[in-house]
């Protein structure tokens, strides 16, 4: 196994691409969806199960995990990949994000965020230098810079502001890094909806250099029309030889989009979030397993997923413990929710691989028209 | 696979008793132990995941299944086993003592109850034949007779009618369940804790006969030594050669207890809800997982046990994650306890067949008394 961080670009097809990165915790296959593991935990999942959808890459919460159990804690316990019992790799978030939109009093000045604690009302101050040894106390494996994300919505002065003091705590967290072979530093990418601030940032984080290169501050309410608008022109503003990361996306059709674009990797909480509502994503769109229709059908969710909802359990079960508030409900549509964003993405690199992204596109867009099979 | 049900009493040491039903589903190796699965779940946990803790009958509630999704509809997609993704043995209750503890503005006369549903107010009725009928629609391998439950504290003269109207209800049980080759029909011996009462309930209940015959109206509040003084009695008031049955017990020790005074099957909802308030029972006894002694704690919560929580997990992590309220920490503790009970059966079903239970109960208790680990 190699003890160095790596990207292989595979596959180029249109604009969508396949690619090995590698590192000692395993390879990750990419275009490579993420599932969100907050607080040390996939909601509702065991690990393994995690890792039985195809998921070889999870994503972890430094703000959840600075707060509760906390960064010492997680360190003195042999680092969160013990913790949690998943021994692949972990990308970190840098905690900025979620301070914005979870922190309470937050005071933002250029060297950092001051904030008060959502769980207990504790005090708390996230610098990129701290965020950085955070992300490294947790043992992560994909480091991701510190960044400030402004309150929507933003005027252009505002976003470019906040663009200009990430790219400055970019350069802070890079240096906080130093040199840890086998691990990796991304850097993200701003600017909102403006190509020209976006073309200003990919330049500033290239000229500094990281291992990989984020798009941040999308899918944050824009909307997919203008979200990929941006995602035509953004991913090519990054080096083509390192992966590209397109933070906190999305729906299915989100993440087909953005493949098509040129993203290596994404992360978001939908498919575990759906999961725990009664909402399932299969190839045919969106079910709503509350759904009355659902009471007395026999059939599978999706005749043909192999995860344990589909392949144990009635339509007509998984109405009756999502209504009746079980646990099993939420434990059974994460499992297939991920199933399915597992087996999309492999989906996508296969046809990647066999240069027909294009064909895979139309059917993948055809199925979701023909909806959710007839009620019974 | 027998086509029909049967009890082949095992060895015998002391009040204590091995045996074996068999069933066309499966055997049920006695002592047994059978998790609760209320609404066609053992709440956070996958049916494969039951099993795997060496459980091999469940029990199902009908009060709850009559109320959502409604043993008609069971019936329609195929019965409860299929429902719910269990292939093996199910015994369901009655009804009736849920009826006393959950329903609303019931009405109990000599023909049955009616009642108003906890759910959405609904109004239900529950004879013997109704129960039977439920019981039949669902599937049910072990068939309870519906039965009174007094609400508690209660005279004589009161346990005394409840106890006759519920022999009354036991022959019309059996005149309702009929004969269903390779399903059982157990009866319910009532009589609070007065023998005399025991004496004449299992008199009616044998002169009927049935396929086993349970304890009821124990565990409802009377301390262990009341009902112990009970158990010294009752079991030997009911066949020899056949299932005997304590209703809703217990913790570890009452179920030792039970078994050294010839009980064979017993269901509890303790380690299952135990497991999602960061309660874990080992043998060391209970340990909470809430106390912050656990925050830094690496060793696993019973470094003997096979379960996902204690070979992955540690005591740190198990505190995190309950603190956190996330799902997982009632998965793995729910797992754990059931776990926990399996062995403990099937530790007693392995001491009694090598003529050293006296020994093992010695011992049960002695590693109990040392108490948990010391704190790190
Ligand atoms: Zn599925
Ligand atoms: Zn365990």
């Amino acid at each position: 196994m190699t003890q160095h961080f790596s990207f292989d670009l595979g596959v180029t097809d249109g604009g969508a691409r396949t690619g090995l990165i590698r590192t000692p915790r395993g390879d990750i296959r990419t275009p490579a969806f993420m599932p969100v593991g907050t607080a040390a935990t996939v909601k509702a999942m065991l690990p393994g199960s995690v890792r039985a959808t195809g998921a070889n890459v999870l994503l972890g919460n430094t703000y959840h995990l600075m707060l509760r159990p906390t960064a010492e804690r997680i360190d003195r316990l042999g680092g969160l990949h013990r913790f949690m019992n998943w021994d692949r790799p972990i990308l970190t978030d840098s905690g900025g994000f979620q301070v914005m939109s979870l922190g309470e009093l937050r005071k933002v000045d250029s060297d950092g965020v001051t904030f008060k604690s959502h769980i207990d009302g504790s005090k708390h101050r996230l610098t990129p230098e701290r965020s950085i040894e955070i992300q490294r106390l947790l043992g992560s494996d994909i480091v991701m810079c510190f960044d400030e994300c402004p309150a929507l919505p933003a005027d252009r002065d505002r976003i470019a502001t906040s663009m200009r003091l990430s790219m400055d705590w970019a350069e802070r967290s890079r240096a906080a890094f130093g040199d840890r072979p086998g691990h990796a530093l991304f850097g993200i990418q701003q600017g909102g909806l403006d190509l020209d601030l976006r073309a200003e940032s990919a330049e500033r984080l290239r000229a500094i250099g990281f291992d990989g290169y984020a798009i941040g501050g999308l899918a944050v309410g824009e909307g997919q029309a203008a979200m990929f608008d941006c995602l035509d022109v953004a991913p090519g503003q990054l080096p083509q030889d390192r992966p590209r990361y397109l933070m906190g996306v999305g729906k299915p059709d989100d993440i087909v989009g953005a493949v098509a674009r040129g993203v290596d990797m994404m992360d978001c909480v939908l498919p575990s979030r759906s999961g725990r509502t009664g909402q399932a994503w299969t190839r045919r769109g969106q079910v709503n397993l509350r759904n009355a229709r659902h009471a007395d059908d026999p059939r599978p969710l999706d005749e043909t997923c192999t995860c344990p909802a589909c392949t144990g359990f009635s339509r007509a079960y998984l109405h009756h413990v999502v209504r009746a508030q079980e646990i099993i409900g939420s434990m059974l549509l994460t499992w297939h929710n991920l199933q399915y964003y597992q087996d999309l993405m492999a989906g996508m690199r296969e046809a990647i691989g066999a240069g027909r992204f294009a064909t895979w596109q139309k059917s993948f867009h055809a199925t979701r028209a023909e909806g959710d099979i007839e009620p019974i």
